[in-house]
């Protein structure tokens, strides 16, 4: 029998910080996660960019040498799991107490509430990057911070995630399995 | 009462041709309308395009000064009716016998077969601007050609379009009103 060497482990908490992983990094390597195990298929859309001059340089490439970043009109990501149609925005915050509402555009949370209306599964993703947690907030509660927004705060409350969102434990792989709390939320809607 | 200028007109039919609309347009101003009046959420994906180089000539604007077009991973729309996911591609060929299996990325092909398999409403949308006629062609249907032309013909026939095929009516407002073909699939499936 070979004696394999050993390597001295000690048990660490994974820090995704020192990692230095953003929360786009972490979706997209589950998205891809659940594509390759044929779970959900969901995409990262591609930021909408307003070309204004391409050069041809020669017959095979084109390069572009004049463009701008353009508002998104809807989220980040969208794509299918078990039929359902899912929509969600991603964000991350480094402030300790709330989420800034200013963080995410007005038409996006529109976009979410309408998705939800049509009945897809629509919620927000956000990073609490101090504390590393990652939260989903589905499209109805993100309504009613909205809505309260009008009157007062600005920002939902990091004790109202805790509260009302429901948190996404991190893993090596998928990293941020999301598509489970999205499971449950299936679940509980069709009861 | 008022005399109002009657205007003389003769009934005419519409081409689309003349009026110089792409698919794209006519697509994109369909899902507008669909938008407006909350028959559907249908957006088109932006380009994805790769920046290489942003320049920042004051603290307001970014300019893109080198970018590429990448290849697509997914196709160009998608969108949520009635609680079901939608994902579709759309081309034009100006072919009058068939629609060249090659004006379509085959990880797009695959992707469309896959968003069918997961429960989605998938399909390929071919306008043949010599008839001016828009087909819609299942993801299910679509497969079948593709696996075809592993054998032989990389084509599909405008005859077979018109046989297996979805004719899309061609209006005014909305101008191709694709979901009401979706509504009848959706109906067909689910009988």
């Amino acid at each position: 029998m070979i004696n394999y060497p050993i390597k001295k482990t000690t048990k660490k908490s994974i820090s995704y910080k020192n990692r230095g992983m953003t929360l786009e990094e972490d979706i997209n390597a589950t998205n891809e996660y659940y594509l390759a195990h044929d779970v959900a298929i969901i995409h990262k859309k591609p930021i909408p960019i307003k070309v204004v001059n391409v050069n041809y340089p020669n017959r095979q490439s084109a390069v572009i040498d004049k463009a701008f970043y353009v508002v998104p009109s809807t989220t980040d990501y969208n794509g299918i799991y078990k039929g359902h149609h899912i929509d969600f925005e991603a964000k991350e915050t480094s402030n300790k107490t709330s989420f800034p509402l200013q963080n995410i555009h007005v038409h996006q949370i529109k976009h979410l509430i309408n998705i939800h209306e049509h009945g897809g599964i629509a919620f927000l993703l956000v990073r609490f990057t101090m504390y590393n947690e990652l939260y989903l907030l589905e499209a109805l509660k993100l309504k009613e911070f909205y809505e309260r927004s009008f009157e007062g705060r600005k920002s939902i409350k990091y004790a109202e995630f805790k509260e009302f969102g429901h948190l996404i434990p991190l893993g090596y792989n998928p990293r941020v399995d999301y598509i489970k709390t999205v499971d449950a939320l299936i679940k509980k809607t069709t009861l």
